[in-house]
């Protein structure tokens, strides 16, 4: 079975399922850190290399302040869970906003080994596309390969991507890195996840050709 | 009904469709001219004010001569099937490059009124998602929105992108202006289009919440 080296998830749904669970939104994020472990460790199990979540970005950080701190806080969390775990682990973000958590900045710096190391794990905290493109100018001469100038250019090609919660879209994912990729969509919201989810989604990609574009 | 003001379309699936009615893969593009006319007309009918179709890629142009050659002369023959229609009409593509037709020039230079002008229609010619962003250091600093900053800068935000023939990728298509777009999959092959596949991906858009990443 052809496994995807670099998968990105998009955990969607948390506040949908806070209200489907007569919870108020912000009270959704929270139960997506079970899941959020719980791929790290499909990905450990199956052999993923590399592995990006979607934590938040600045255009989430325009939601109401209870929202913003409650995922602002689940993100936190999720790093500090994960640096627990064997993992070559990076958080990818805007550092120079107020909306960037202080108590992440020591996993900012470079990409830094947990446990014994193993899986990369990228980590996208008020993450922004224009500011992911926005050094591309001075680093342009040195390099031919867009990615090698984005500010996220520690973060490889994206193979697969799932999305939770049924939305069919990046919502500004990576773009540079997700030109080829595809693209699984789960319905269920992320706080509902089930490996079956994760399983599926690979025998999809099994089926899938790789072209790069060609 | 809320109608997307730019689609995009990726109209795949034409070599796959003419292995399967026993042609040879090069015969499926000409299949494929009615089908865009037909989607042309129906933004026009609808009121879509943007059309963008993926035409071919430089990736694309590294597959065998007899099908390079196939898929060019397809995108000119629909290129001046809707210079026939009422259209503002702009070609965007890699021109320096010899796999750039030169019957499409004329096309390139700036957007083009035919008839009595009306929807914006973007032809992707020898495209390449690398060469779109290769004059970002240049213009930067002149501008705030990266987009404007594209070779493609008079492409704007996609909001409905239709993909034909089941991969569910965007397969290096417009990244910046992708961002946020909806991504509706037609398993269908391009060649099979039928004007339900069009109204199925608007009644879907048409329930999806429009938040631009927030």
């Amino acid at each position: 079975m052809r496994i995807p080296k670099h998968l990105g998830v998009i955990p969607d749904g948390n506040r949908r399922w806070a209200e489907n669970n007569n919870m108020s939104k912000q009270k959704g994020y929270d139960n997506g850190l079970d899941p959020g472990l719980a791929v790290f460790k499909l990905c450990e199990k199956v052999g993923i290399e590399e592995l990006t979540f979607y934590g938040f970005t600045s255009d989430n950080t325009k939601r109401p302040k209870i929202q913003r701190l409650a995922f602002t806080k689940a993100c936190i969390d999720a790093v500090e869970l994960l640096s627990k775990e064997n993992a070559d682990l990076l958080v990818i973000g805007n550092t120079d906003s107020p909306m960037f958590p202080k108590k992440l900045f020591p996993y900012t710096k470079e990409r830094k080994r947990f446990g014994k190391g193993g899986t990369k794990v990228n980590f996208l905290v008020n993450y922004d596309w224009k500011w992911d493109i926005s050094n591309i100018s001075i680093a342009q001469m040195r390099s031919r390969n867009p990615i090698e100038l984005l500010k996220s250019n520690d973060i490889s090609r994206v193979d697969l991507i799932i999305r939770w919660g049924g939305r069919r879209r990046l919502s500004g994912f990576l773009p540079l890195q997700a030109v080829y990729s595809d693209f699984y969509i789960v319905e269920d919201y992320w706080p509902d996840f089930h490996p079956n989810h994760f399983y599926s989604a690979l025998d999809w990609y099994n089926t899938q050709d790789i072209t790069l574009g060609g």
